[in-house]
This record gives C-alpha cells, sequence and structure tokens, in this order.
C-alpha cells in the first residue's frame, strides 16, 4: 500500500482545501488500496473553518515539505512558487487546476486535467460522475462550498454556467435548500477581520508570481467591512508590506480587500507602485484606491500586472 | 461561426492524424455552431493511408502555419518544437496528449488533458463516452487503428490495460472482427520501405528534442525488413543524417528502425555518439547498433538519452 499525498497550494483557500479532502474521497474510493491523505501547506482559512464546521469534517493535516521520492497530487495549483517545498524531488502524479500554466515539466507522462472554469470543486464534480463514483453528503457540502468561494456565491467573473449548475446540484445532495444564504453566511463568516494580526490578515491568501524577472505578491481578501480597516489597520499594514517587500525582493507587493456585497475592492500597494497604477491606470492616494468592479484576482489583477510588467 | 483547427504534431504518425479527425468529429457533433477542421502538418504516412483507405476517409488538410488570432487545439503533442508553426500567436484552446509535459505556458485558463495511457485516442474514447456522445462507425475504426498503432497491436510497454480494452470496444463498433490480424496488416502496410527516397524515410516521424542547452533529434521507422536496409540503404541514409545534424545544428541524430514482430530496433547515429553509447551502454559499429527489447521511442529512448546528456 502506498501513501499518496493530496496538496493544494500555499496560503490555502477553500477550493485548496475542500478540492483535497473531496479528490482525497474520490481516489480512495476509486483505488482502495493505496492510501490518500489530504494535506495543508497553511493555516485555515475563517470561512473555510466555517465550512468545516458546518458539515463536521476535520481540517487536512498540515504538511510542512515533501519527502524525497514520496507521491503526489497537487490540486487547485500548477506553478511551482505555489506548491508544496520538496515538490521537484517528490513523484508528481497528477494535477487537478482551473488556473492559467506557468511552465509545468515532467520527465514521465502524468495526469493532467486543467479546465478553464471557476472552481477546482467543478472538475472534481465531474471526475466523480465520470467514473460513477458516488458523492456523499458531506463530500457535495465541501465541493459546493468551493464553488460558492472561488465564485463569490455566482457573482465572480471567473463563474461559469457549469460551476453554478454543479453547485445547485452538490447542494441538493448536501441538502442545502438556499444556496445563495448558506454562501453569503459563509463568505460573511470569512470576512471577519478583527481579532486577526497584520501578517494574518496579509497571509489569508497570498500568493508569490514571477513575470521573466520581476517577482511579485499579491494577496487578496475578503471583507464587508472596508472602512474599519482603513480606519484601524491600514498604517500598520502599509508599515508591514513595505519591510516584507525589501526583506524578501519583491518588486512590488499588492494587497486586494475585496467587498463581494459593494462589488469592488481597495488595493494597496507597496514597492515599485509606478507600475501597479500603470496596470489599473490610476493614482494610488497614500498607496491606497478603492477599484470598483475588481473581484477577481485571476482574471482581473495578474493578467493587467502582467501586461504593465512586460510593457 | 468560429473556425477551430485541430492539429496533431508535426511529422504526422498515426495517432495524430486520427485523433485530429476523431476530436474534429466529437467537437463538431458537441458544439455544431462552431466549425472544426481536423489538419496535418506533414505528409501521411503509408500505415495512416492504409486506414484512411480501409475506413474510407479523406485525410485532413495538409496546413503549412497558423495565422495569428485563429483559434487551435493540439492533440497528441504539447512541446512547442512539434506544434504548428505560428501557434505561439494563435489562440490555443485545449491541449489533449498523453506524453511527457515539456513547458507549457499559457496566458489564460485553457481545457488541458493528459493522461499517462499509450495512445491519444484512448483519451478522446473517455471524452466521448464522459460527453455521451456516440462514436459512429468510420470514427471507431480510426480510434481503434490510432490504439493499434501506437502500442504495435498492444506489444509496446506504453500500452496500458485501458488502451487495450479501449480498443477491443471500438474494434466491436468498427465491426472488424479479428484486431490483430487488422492491427499487423496495418503494421505491413506501414513498414514498408522500397520505393522511399532517405529523406522521406528519416522524417517519417522525426521529432527534436531540447535537454538544457542541448538539442537532438530522434527518427523512428517501423518496418520489417531490417537487413533490406542495411544492404540497400544505410550508407546513404549515415551521409544523410551527417549532414542533417551539421546543417540544423543537432549534437546528435539517432534513427531507430524498430521491428515490432522481432522485437527490436536498429538504432543508427551520428553527431555526438558518445551520448548514445553511453544512453545505450554499449558500442555503436560503423554508426549502427542492433538493439534488442527496444520498441518504444518514448519509454526506451528519450528517458535514457535525457539521462546521458544531464550527466
Amino acid at each position: 500500500m502506498k501513501t499518496i499525498y493530496i496538496s493544494g497550494h500555499k496560503s490555502p483557500d477553500t477550493d485548496s482545501i475542500c478540492s483535497a479532502l473531496a479528490y482525497a474521497n474520490f481516489k480512495q474510493k476509486f483505488d482502495p488500496e493505496n492510501q490518500y491523505v489530504p494535506v495543508r501547506l497553511g493555516n485555515v482559512s475563517n470561512e473555510t473553518q466555517f465550512i468545516l464546521d458546518y458539515f463536521g469534517v476535520e481540517a487536512p493535516q498540515f504538511m510542512e515539505s515533501i519527502a524525497p521520492g514520496e507521491q503526489l497530487i497537487q490540486v487547485d495549483h500548477n506553478e511551482q512558487a505555489q506548491a508544496i517545498t520538496g515538490f521537484d524531488q517528490a513523484e508528481l502524479l497528477e494535477i487537478i487546476d482551473h488556473h492559467r500554466i506557468n511552465g509545468i515539466f515532467t520527465a514521465n507522462p502524468i495526469y493532467v486535467r486543467i479546465e478553464p472554469v471557476g472552481c477546482t470543486a467543478t472538475i472534481i464534480t465531474k471526475i466523480f460522475n465520470e467514473n460513477e463514483v458516488e458523492i456523499d453528503r458531506t463530500t457535495a457540502g465541501l465541493l459546493m462550498s468551493a464553488i460558492l468561494s472561488d465564485s463569490l456565491v455566482f457573482k465572480s467573473p471567473t463563474c461559469t454556467a457549469l460551476d453554478e449548475v454543479t453547485c445547485r446540484t452538490l447542494a441538493e445532495i448536501a441538502g442545502v435548500v438556499d444556496v445563495e444564504a448558506y454562501g453569503l453566511e459563509m463568505l460573511k463568516a470569512g470576512t471577519s477581520l478583527s481579532g486577526k494580526s497584520i501578517e494574518e490578515i496579509f497571509k489569508t491568501d497570498f500568493k508569490d508570481f514571477v513575470v521573466g524577472e520581476t517577482k511579485f505578491g499579491v494577496a487578496q481578501v475578503n471583507t464587508m467591512d472596508i472602512d474599519g480597516f482603513i480606519e484601524e489597520m491600514k498604517e500598520d499594514m502599509v508599515d508591514y508590506m513595505n519591510q516584507l517587500c525589501q526583506a524578501d525582493g519583491y518588486a512590488f507587493l499588492l494587497l486586494a480587500l475585496t467587498d463581494v456585497v459593494k462589488e469592488g475592492s481597495l488595493l494597496i500597494a507597496t514597492g515599485d507602485i509606478a507600475t501597479v497604477e500603470q496596470a489599473f491606470n490610476c493614482q494610488l492616494e497614500d498607496h491606497m484606491k478603492y477599484a470598483p468592479g475588481i473581484l477577481s484576482r485571476k482574471k482581473q489583477i495578474i493578467p493587467v500586472l502582467t501586461e504593465a510588467i512586460v510593457k
């Protein structure tokens, strides 16, 4: 019997945690002779904890790094910078993802399933169905929640028709009658910033990116209280981001505080602010700017930053 | 209505031609509002022509290059060196493949389906079934033939249980009673070298590879008459390969003449022969060496060459 680890990306969001749990459930049912272990590479967010509590599921075990030769399945990421430490010495068996592809190399053919949908959980639901493996109530709840999270309850421009149909079907299996109400409750549980440290907020969903020679980082935090944040925490956040930017050699750091109900994001940047201003065609004032309509890091933030850097 | 081109790799083998035809058939049925056009990037082999004649199918149209902005689906390859000229300015929509991954980069999320099976046609058959699209008799014949070709009638070490099961199911739909007999007839039709020019033989199934800074090329030709080749063509082939090696800056060129019935390959190399000798742990005599058991370029030739180069 082999042990195969299933991991989402660093700074895990709800999709990374729930998809790892759900895919481990699928693989275990499909291939009972091996042991599939979902793992997480960082702390579980308030939003994810709300979901785990709601459906009575334990969080995946924390994994610092993977040992050489161990077997690994990556969900919800394909970029090296987002993978578990040591992944390049591990044996990568599969990638299930919904992001752009940034340089996958493998020595042998492996199983790769990447689809332009809003959520990895949507692809994992397809895989259950294609292989006629039953989705239990709890797993349906996790998959449904991941779609609601990535799609911001169907409001994000990354949300496709398939994501919404899949989510509503999963809600029936999970016994959740009012999907929208559940989704908003979940998002709200996840957006409370009070009692959190500056670093904790920034690292909630932080990702490194490399374009050519330029390394930068983008954090995204959902909150329904941007005003409260500006009043209480903004100055300390800028100090923190300035230090991190210099200490870790980022060209710039961007934090997007996204309010799904107001449908916009407060952008806060340190380092080479000019690139950020060029990307969003605006002027930051005291490191910040409210950007109406900006909800998706993947679809509305990374592409314009990439373009501004390449220019 | 959009036109979307579906292309296999350069120097197309049977899988590249048949999978492009079959996937175009699937996409056209699944999405009738757009136009799916299978294309080929080179001449059709004798083996492929035998299949097309047998099932009464026209070869895909030849395509020299793709214009900027045109839409493209790649089947049976993911490496840039094997893709249609101009692919980097085209809009890549999908990749369906069964090879190792050598540096895929995309600006946006796309549909990628790579599986560690012996043939792209096996994956395409799965896609038909998953989407409950009926496979017609002719398409079944093409998909079946591609699997028989890539698996050398189930003898290649790359052939998986799924490839064989899929192939036999397709044979029932295609109305082919004796799959093995059909497969051998097909392979034999493909292996006749008489009447072909040296260049034509070499380019039948030739692929470029890049490992680090080292560019090399490996051609594979199936034949059931290695002795006849040595007598009639070997000297001219070595001269041709020597010239090509120097003219196009290859570190080395390797030609594998594979006899599926004898289950071995005659290796012919020019350029940096030492790397080839190290890879196969043997000494070439007058540029050649018969290697018993070597049948698969992907599984038995490229990995050892890569290892020898990296060392």
